[in-house]
């Protein structure tokens, strides 16, 4: 296992660090779940991981300097970063934007340079813990929850614990192919799957394909060119009543309720909380997805899910970093034990 | 919660009871699934509950006379059966072939007639209870099972105990939907479902429809008729070459490993289970299946999963049933506890 050094459950504050390709955030939150303190700073990438990783160390001394904290107050250091990673054993292992973070043991190094228990986890799975302990998902049993951005990453509560599965890449949801065979080529390599329709990216690329040949539309007017097409443009265009932009709003709600139906077929959850374009687009979206969800489903199913924006919203980073030490104030006395599994 | 009685884990024998639409049958069973007695009858579903359930007490009785046990030295009394069912409460309510058992409370019932602790679960959760505990998953920690007769259902197991979700309906993983739009008119009154596609009738639906407009092939020969044709003459005429069967396995294949890979993309299970079709063809059909899921999951999640045929066979359902008390003595002691879930 990871960790050398007890958690300290009667301490009085939490620390998170939210490790991004282009953003680091360090915060300073007490057990209820509520932010004191926050330093964020740039992560320039390109100085390699030593600077990044001496960055978050000055930040989080700040945090403790700054509200006058012992470190032997604090509970635990919570650290979300992308996939790969080595979670149990604490390891960052160059996630996508950040590559060259690999291997970067944080967990080790924090514990030393601080003394306090420190864990890592995958965004999507400690956005999950988040949505489960401070957001939607609040007093739930079983919760799913998505990432609806760059990427449709995720992450499942079932039973009242993150589930992580076999070797940790348990909520890969948006990998889950939705039409039968081929399908656009997904970010992953594979073909069909929900991200390579409903990501923002993907989005955006059908309204482009859509819009090729065409004279000149409302959404294209939004957006300047095929090429500055964004989702957002398609959204805005929707809502002003553009037929193409309304159609192609109506695919992406399509496919997203046919992803969430399969998740619901086989998890029964209470809830599926879905972050980004849903939160940014709420029920103008969501409610085309619930109709889809409603005939893909079965009742008994459908009649315990509700499907909801995320309401954490943009701060969901900051509050999954201090919801992966909040885990273990509420659903375990022994953080080892979750830790290794 | 449906029990008052606590449960007996230093006591001797399991009993179990498997309900079926055409036949019942009661085990009694040593701690390791060793089954030491085993009585079965035809169900005469047509003569109703009172008649069915007299029938399993007198079949009980049995069990117990005829090895000498006592009612004191049994720890509990298993029940599968088929949804729907209140399996909290312990009640049955009318499975598709057993309409007229509804609601018997057959837990109330066993435990006022014996005074041993009784559990209802569903046939699809036991059997993967039955897989994990006695059969190909022992030992592992995430397992899903699947049968692939008449229907598909299937049962997940996940941190080591049997996932039920939010109101008892996880694990419905045949009636994910495995084509984009439409798609075949599924059993369950949905489209497109991967059940629809797989299970032995929805194999021998489609092949008569491939047959039809056909002249002679080898599989219309094995069959007789095209209205006599069944997923075993399918099987049989691919082993033999024929290029039409042949294509059906293939295509069969090709859905369940789609449908596999979804699992796996979500839950990242060390196993998935096969039942019934999947035990009887072998590798013959679960090489394909394979090499469909290689294709269509991440590297990190194939390379820790198997597909695996359901060892236990035809006598699942025994084992399903004394497993829903197994599952108390290798995961927690406290089974009201797990029950209320």
């Amino acid at each position: 296992m990871a960790s050398s050094i007890p958690i300290r459950p009667q301490a009085s504050v939490i620390l998170g660090v939210d490790v991004g390709g282009t953003k680091l955030a360090t915060v300073l939150a007490t057990p209820d779940g509520a932010i004191r303190h926050k330093v964020r700073l740039p992560t320039e990438a390109e100085r390699g991981p030593e600077y990044g990783v001496a960055r978050v160390i000055s930040m989080l001394r700040r945090n403790l300097q700054e509200t006058g904290t012992d470190p032997a107050d604090v509970i635990g250091i919570g650290v979300a970063c992308g996939s790969p990673m080595d979670a149990a054993r604490g390891i960052i292992l160059g996630p996508p934007n950040l590559q060259s973070w690999n291997p970067v043991p944080i967990v080790e190094i924090l514990e030393s340079e601080f003394g306090i228990y420190t864990e890592l986890e995958n965004d999507a799975n400690a956005g999950a813990l988040a949505e489960w302990l401070l957001g939607a998902g609040r007093g739930m049993r079983n919760v799913v929850y998505m990432t609806m951005g760059t990427g449709i990453g995720g992450g499942l509560i079932l039973d009242g614990h993150l589930y992580r599965g076999s070797n940790g890449n348990a909520g890969e949801v948006g990998h889950m192919r939705v039409v039968d065979r081929g399908g656009p080529r997904c970010g992953c390599g594979k073909r069909g799957c929900l991200e390579a329709f409903c990501s923002g990216p993907s989005i955006a690329r059908r309204a482009r394909e859509a819009l090729t040949g065409l004279g000149k539309t409302p959404l294209l007017a939004l957006a300047g060119s095929v090429e500055a097409v964004s989702a957002e443009h398609v959204f805005s265009a929707a809502r002003q009543g553009d037929a193409l932009a309304l159609h192609l709003v109506e695919e992406t709600a399509y496919y997203m309720g046919v992803g969430l139906a399969n998740v619901i077929q086989a998890l029964n959850p209470q809830a599926i909380v879905l972050g980004t374009i849903a939160t940014q687009q709420g029920d103008f979206f969501l409610d085309r997805v619930r109709a889809v969800v409603h005939e893909e489903t079965w009742p008994q199913m459908s009649e315990v899910v509700q499907i909801l924006p995320s309401p954490l919203g943009e701060l969901v980073g900051d509050y999954a970093a201090i919801s992966i030490i909040l885990q273990h104030m509420n659903t375990t006395t022994d953080p080892f034990l979750s830790k290794q599994s």
